[in-house]
């Protein structure tokens, strides 16, 4: 069951399963995307006030969005996203961590000049599973069809 | 030689290299991270309006900012940094296709408490290189040491 622009409301919550962080997936994204070297070199995290390597932002966004998107709850009615904001990074990510999200709705606005559609922004919030210390926190914008369009 | 937060000022600008974005890309980092269908299935992308699959606005953001840290401006000077805002994807990025990024500084800010380092923002734009078009922008957060520290 898919839900539609018109099925979201204000408050309503989201919570993802966990998922376990490698350090191998830490240097293979810090390889792919991001080569400052506190993802990849334990020495040069040190020198920035870290115990070790931590995951780049760019892999904690894409992997809290992925954690999010395997929830499946609009599959009938997503379209591309216009964007995200405030994306900010609390907490340092670290291999051997598990990961899981919360997301909140905080606003649904029905497009004004296109009556099939609207956009959901969501308050992402990804949470090491032990501590459920927030380590990552966003707010996406998500375009859902409407469903009587 | 690394630029420190000293030497950033409002309104200077980087320029990156250009970088061809394959269909395989596209489809390993959807496979990776953005399991919607757009980003995958022909069909599925014609769904929603475009002519094809189209990367992950996560690969696109992800790309821009490896282009942008290839340049190693600040290498002596970048810690982690606190967040993006105002991320936006304004155009589909296609297979095939190839991108430069622009970045300007719009806002440098020392910190008050600790005299050590600033957080400089930069507006990333992202542009199709053959038409020139903006594809994609965001307002980057880059936190830096001060020379003198």
């Amino acid at each position: 069951m898919s839900l539609f622009f018109d099925d979201v409301w204000v408050g309503q919550e989201f919570r993802s399963g966990s998922h376990l962080v490698s350090r191998d997936d830490i240097l293979d994204f810090a390889k792919a995307f991001d080569p400052n070297p506190f993802h990849s070199d334990d020495e040069a995290a040190k020198t920035v006030g870290y115990p070790g390597i931590m995951a780049s932002g760019l892999h904690t966004l894409s992997l809290s969005f992925r954690l999010f998107f395997d929830l499946h709850l609009w599959d009938e009615a997503v379209m591309p996203s216009p964007g995200i904001d405030k994306v900010r990074w609390l907490k340092p990510l670290y291999g051997g961590q598990e990961i899981q999200i919360k997301a909140t709705v905080i606003e649904a606005t029905a497009s004004r000049s296109k009556p099939d559609r609207g956009i959901v922004r969501l308050l992402h919030e990804t949470m090491e599973t032990t501590s459920q210390g927030v380590i990552f926190t966003a707010e996406g914008l998500h375009r859902l069809r409407r469903r009587l369009a």
